[in-house]
Parts: structure tokens; sequence; C-alpha cells
């Protein structure tokens, strides 16, 4: 494809991009197809000669998108949103035009430096410590997810508890804790990184707040190092993926600090919240305590995945446990040590140019943008959950400080199970009506339905209309 | 961004696109930036007004394109290629439009479905064996890079060990075995797997053809076998970084069958050059005996980074070394079993709409374009090595069956250190004109020029004019 077929073909994508968003809304949220049945629409064979785009475009519209689901709809409730805006389309299309890789800063020193830059740019947006920056000993980074960077933070956590993992393997029990509503990319990190499920411990939880127990923390952990494993990682969440839980930081930081354990902290869809000044008060004991911190832009920031920014207090370990140097990446820039080679720093090799977006989107939303579009999503949430408070037909998990409400119909005659499974139901129902698309938690046996709003598509009518079409499922 | 603000600055965004690669040959291929440069020029802090994407683009101009090394730019033939051609930009921009998430089936089905067709068009164009097709045990997935694919084939040898290593961690010594030639990431696996940097076995080489030495191989697994150990699995590569050499496959995977040990075949350069029937024998033995199978599209086969192909012979044990199924993922298609969640087939949870730009890219070029890619990228190597070959002032390292050729200008005069300096020197100088980018590598002590031919846009005008420069440097 010249560059002159790049740009008329282009112009048509764009197009088809732009009438895509502009009528987004005819679409079923979720996808209605079965299994199997996309594929059986897609030729068995690859063509033996070249197509033209349209072509493409043409089976796009037909074949593809009924089996998509639309995950930038603004009846788009279910997960946690996954945003998409239009200055980071454009962003990530500047990436792929570009086609660099920023394995190493000589590879596309542009790559890295600007991505220092715009993660510098986030700590001073988030109100996070300034020892995050990569001026100091620590430093942001973006990963493709926030498992990728748990796992990250995992092998970094290894390394500094002195058994020289990285070069021997693993040769001790080495435990992590999480509470039972941590992500299941901790759990993740564990089988990955050899240190196995078993020795992932669930710490308790408070049964209102749904928070991490500290004083439980300290005995497990105390236990741990008596039975002669090596406590290696504890994994805080703030904004729980289940229910938007926070875990005491600053307590849980003082455990870990007493046993000398690296405590990384999951704030992947909840931590962008702290652009707002009124929302930082979420990373309290994050300054003192957190060895590593993640939050992902492209989850509630406006940035479409893969985005997950991974900030280290001191990068070292991590760097110790990942980099190796063959031949055919040695250069000057590297061997001097002035600059920053971000391959030692993920779990793959290449990478993307992946901060023009991020870039992209500071820029054009600017601070206020950013604060606004936060704002505006968790006005809608709590809202939404004055409406299910108020309403005796429906139960109300609290708190909700964020942009996700968990709840439930009320089925006061009815057996647990049997409540759960109408709650099912109604979801189910829900979904295949093709109006808004919800998902599902578990919380102490009981089904709830989660309500995520965060798409910059969704307006007041969008909750209003899923808050109706909800009542009259039930 | 509106959808018709979005369609505006789209448009923007492809001409300057079109523009940059129609004038690519204006840009000094390496950049020539010192470390810090791009970084001093960029603001020191966030913007708190949003501003306009064309002041974005302007920056990108000024500030950015000098940090940027051209990797599409003709004259670039440095490390290995990382093609980017237009359907594949297209493809990708779609992907980012759509803004899905492919984590499992039901999160966007034909984000799930083109992927599987997708993967099973590439066994058929690369002729690889019928049981990497996943409607058998097998399969195949896009992975972001060669170095997790190898990640994830090493967790899966790991569970077919049988010391349920995922549940309980690394408990015994897992061994894994490569060539002195075999790519970093294979160290990076043991490093983050837990297996250990120091539980990598160094197979001897040939000295004349780089290939791994299977009785050396067999000597290594059993002196493992008796000391107690547990060999785990052998990367066999097909053109290894540094030079293109080829393990003997048949062999290898004869040693492998005998002691129970996964193979892996990591051909992320060259197994692309498959698609051309006469040079299918680059696959020998991998129908036999390879377990896991990985191949880049997004190094040679004109598609963006990131597209790695991973194909395993028996999917089983890496679902089971990596499924974790938490309650807000259960879904009843998962439940179900009829569909595949390939969440449970990589590092991160969440994943892009990748099928989509590889599924642009067979169907723009058809088997015919690919085929005459690879054939034209060779055709000029094998030139280039002509030239080589029948200049005194040169020496050519044989066999070179791909597009990469190593060579290095002949001092019979100097001691080894001292040539080796000149060579570099010559390097340096080279990629300091901004003219053309090579990189190195060093094989027996001696260091080696790279010239690694690959991108679309690189013309026999583009190679004549690199081996005038080179001679002259010289």
């Amino acid at each position: 494809m010249s560059p002159e077929e790049f740009r008329r073909i282009g112009k048509v994508v764009v197009d088809w991009i732009a009438d895509y968003r502009a009528g987004i809304e005819s679409f079923p949220v979720r996808s209605q197809v079965r299994p199997g049945e996309v594929r059986a629409k897609l030729p068995e064979h690859p063509p033996e000669r070249g197509e033209d785009f349209e072509q493409v475009l043409r089976d796009l519209d037909e074949v593809l998108l009924p089996g998509v689901t639309h995950w930038q709809h603004p009846g788009f409730f279910a997960y946690f949103p996954a945003n998409s805006s239009g200055p980071s389309v454009l962003g990530d299309l500047l990436s792929s035009g570009l086609g660099v890789q920023g394995m190493v800063w000589a590879t596309s020193p542009a790559c890295t430096e600007l991505e220092t830059v715009v993660l510098d740019w986030l700590v001073e947006l988030l109100g996070l410590p300034e020892h995050f920056r990569t001026d100091a000993v620590g430093g942001g980074v973006i990963q493709d997810s926030a498992s990728s960077a748990v796992l990250v933070a995992c092998l970094a956590a290894l390394q500094r508890t002195g058994e020289e993992v990285a070069r021997r393997g693993i040769t001790r029990r080495h435990v992590l804790y999480a509470s039972a509503h941590t992500h299941s990319s901790l759990e993740r990190a564990a089988r990955l990184s050899g240190v196995g499920a078993d020795n992932v411990r669930v710490v308790d939880t408070d049964p209102d707040t749904l928070a991490m127990d500290p004083r439980h923390l300290d005995e497990l952990i105390s236990a741990d190092v008596e039975a002669g494993a090596v406590p290696t990682m504890v994994c805080a969440t703030i904004g729980t993926t289940s229910t938007t839980a926070i875990d005491p930081v600053p307590e849980v930081g003082e455990v870990c600090r007493r046993h000398g354990v690296w405590l990384h902290v999951d704030a992947a869809y909840a931590g962008v919240a702290a652009v707002c000044p009124e929302l930082r008060w979420i990373n309290d004991g994050v300054a003192e305590h957190a060895d590593s911190y993640c939050t992902n832009p492209h989850k509630w920031l406006l940035t479409n995945f893969d985005c997950s920014a991974l900030w280290l207090a001191d990068r070292a370990p991590m760097i110790e446990a990942l980099s190796v140097l063959p031949e055919y990446l040695r250069d000057e820039a590297t061997e001097s040590g002035e600059v920053i080679d971000y391959r030692d720093w993920q779990v793959p090799l290449g990478r993307r140019f992946r901060a023009l977006k991020l870039w992209s989107v500071v820029r054009w939303f600017g601070a206020e943008g950013l604060r606004e579009h936060i704002r505006h999503t968790v006005a809608l949430a709590q809202e939404f959950a004055g409406w299910v408070r108020r309403d005796p037909d429906f139960e109300l998990l609290e708190p909700h400080p964020f942009s996700l409400v968990c709840f439930r119909p009320r089925y006061p005659d009815l057996p647990v199970e049997e409540a759960n499974e109408r709650t099912h139901r109604v979801m189910d129902a829900l979904n295949d009506s093709g109006d808004l698309h919800l998902t599902h938690t578990k919380v102490d046996g009981r089904t709830l339905l989660r309500l995520a709003i965060g798409s910059p598509a969704t307006e007041r009518r969008h909750v209003e209309q899923a808050w109706a079409r909800i009542r009259q499922a039930v």
C-alpha cells in the first residue's frame, strides 16, 4: 500500500470509525451471537490474491460487528470501562504509523523519553509521591496491563528478598498476601513467577468495608516467618474489581515495613480518580509505604488499551531481576548508563510507542478535562446509587466512592440460592435485550449486579434508561 | 472529541502519516540526539487546559521526530525489521476505534473467533502441521512478542512435568536448554518463571553452522536427570537473532522425545519465510516434534508490532498453568467450555483486537503478495551477500538463507581486538551518517556487521547505496 493509497483508504477508515461512534447506540450493547457463529461466516482458507480494503470493511460490518460487544456504547456498564477517546485513538494511530521500537533507548530515544516525561506528568496529575518520578531512584513505565504490572512487581519483590531468585530460581517457599477481593492477577503472578498459587495467603477482610484486615495480615506473616517461609509481597488494592473496596494502605504498609515485605498497590481502576484533589485521599499511605503502584489510564482515563502505568519507589531490584544484555542489543547509550532501557522494566522485549496516546490524551483534555471526566462519571454513579437506595425493592452495597455501584434486587421471601438465581436471570434478560450491559459479582455468597459508569459517551439519560430497564426487568 | 471532530482531525493524522512515509528518506535513519535531548524540550508540567491536536502534531514534528529512529526507512538494516504496512496500520486503527476487550469470548466474540480463524489461516499459509489448528487439541494465539511466547511455553512445559508448579510453585530444580545463540528471551523466561538463569544449560553449537549439537544436548539432559533435576524445556531456534542459524529440529526433537522434554521452537524472525514453499524446509521436524512454535508477523510479515503468533500442539498444560476464574469473569459461554478464552493463553488479562491487523494484512496482500514480499527481500539479501563475497576486503558469514547478511571488513594485519574495534568504528560512522542503520553481533569473539533487509520500502537501489557507503566507510 503506497503512501497515496494509505492517504485515501485511511480516510475511509477514519470515516468508518466516526460513523461507528456516531451510530453506536443502534447496536445491542452485548453481542448476541452464539459460540461459533462468527467463525462459521469467515472463509476457511486465506485468500490467494490480495483484496480491496473496502471488502475488509464490508466484512467488518457484516460478519464481525454482530460479534462485537460494544465497549464504547453509552449503555456499557459491565466489568470496568475500557475508555477509548478520540485523541487516544489518534495517538495510537501515530504510533502505528511511525512503527518504531522502544525496547532500548537507542532504538528510538523519543519513545523512551516521552514515556518518562508523561509518567512524571501523571505523578503530578495524580498527586503521587515525588519519589515515583524517574529523576530519583524510582520511576514509571507503561505496561500492557495491571496483570503484567503485578507480575513485574512480584519479580522485583522476589529479587529484593536477597534470595537471588532471578539467578538461582525459587529455592525457598516465598509467600504473597492478598485479600479474597484482590484481583485474580495476583494469583496469576504467583503461578507465573514460580511462587505457586498455594503460597498466596488470603487475608481476612472487614465484613462491612471488605477491606483487608492488617492485624490478620500481621499474624499470617509472623506465622510464615516462623515456619521458615519468605514473606515476599503484599498486594493491597485501592478499588477492588468486585466492589471497589479500599484496603487500608497506611496500616497494611506499617505491617509490611515491620516485616520488610514489598508492598504493591493495585489501583488499576480507581487510581486515576486522584486527578481530582477531592479524591486524593484514596492514595493515603501510598507515599509512605508503596514499593510499587499501578493504575490504568486504559480503564477510566480516556486512553485506549493498552496503557497501564506502573511506578516503583526503587527501580533497582526490578532491573536486576529482568535485565539480560546480549551482544546484539549492546550500544553506547546503554553501556553509559545515562539512559533508560524500558525492556528491563517489562515482560516482553519489544515495545510500541504507547506514550504517544497518553500524551495525546493529557494534552487534548488537559488536567481540567481529565478531572471533569472523573467528576462527571462519579456524579452519575452517585445519582444512580441514590435511586437504588431509595427503592425498597433493591439493596445497595455501601460505600461506592467511585463510578461502580453494586446492588441487588430484594427477594425477601426467597432463600439465598434462589435469590441469586433470580438476580442472574434479571442480568441475563437485561444483557439479552441489548439495551445495556451489566456484569455481576458475589459477596458473602450473595450475587450482586455491578453497574460501572465510565464511557465518555454515557450521559445522564443513559443511566436513567438503565435504571428504568433494571426496575422493569425485576 | 466528538465523532465529527474525530472525522476531521483523524484525516489530518492520516495525511501526516502518508506524508511521513512518503518523505521518510529525508530523515537520518538513526536518531542523532543525545541522551536527555528530547526530554529537555518537553514541558516539565502537564497542561492545565486542553490543547488543539494540531499542537500535538507540531510538537511531534519539532520535538519528537529528531528523537525517532526510523524503522520504516528503506535504509533501516538494523536488528531485525519491524514491518508496518498500510493495511496493518489501518487494521490496528480499526481495533483502537472499536475499543473492545477480548479477554474472554463473551467480552467480544468476534475478537476471539477472528483470531482463531486467522491463526488457522497462518497454519495453512506457512505449511505448519494441522494439529496446530484450534479445532484439535492444539491452537494458535497472538502474543505481544516472542519473549512472552517463550515464557508461556515455559509455563506450559513446567506444568507438563507433573510437578504442579502453578499450584505448588517451583519445588525442584527445573532445567531449560538452549544454545549460546538462542535469543535472550529464553534466559528471561528462566528468570521470570522462577527456574532461574543458572538453570539454563548452554548446548554446544557446530562451529560452522552455529546450530545446536543434539548429542551434547542429550548428554546435558542425561547428566541433569542423573543429578535429580527436572529437564523441562528445550528451545530450538529457526533463524537465530545473531546470524539466522538454524538448529536441527528433527534431531533435537528426537532427544526431547526420548527424555520427555518440551520442545519450543523459536522462529520469531524466520518462521514467516515459510509462506514460500521453497523455504518450507526450514520447519523440518516441527510437525513431528514441536510442542510449541512461535513466529512474529510483526517482524517480517508486514504486520505492525505487536503480533507474535504462538501455536501449541496441546493447549491443555498451558491453560492449566494460567487459568484462574474469578466470579466477576464467570459467564455462561466460559462455563459451557464451548469457547476459547484467550486470557488463559497469555500473561496479561486484557487484550486488544489484534487479529484485525493480521486479517487486514492477509486480505490486502493475499498469499501471493506475502510470498512476493519474502522473495523480494531474500533476493536483495542474496544479491548483497554476493557483492560481499566477491570483495576481497570483506569476509562473509555463510550460510544466510533469509534476509540477514553478516559480514566484516578484513583487517588481515590486525589482532582480533583491534579489528573488532575498527569494525565498530565503521558501524558507528555509518550510523552517525544517517544514511543507513546497521547493528552488530559477535561470533567466536569476532565482531560482525548485520545487514537485515525487510522493509517493504527497501528497493534494490537502497541496498546498492548501502553497499557503496559501507565500502567507502571501510
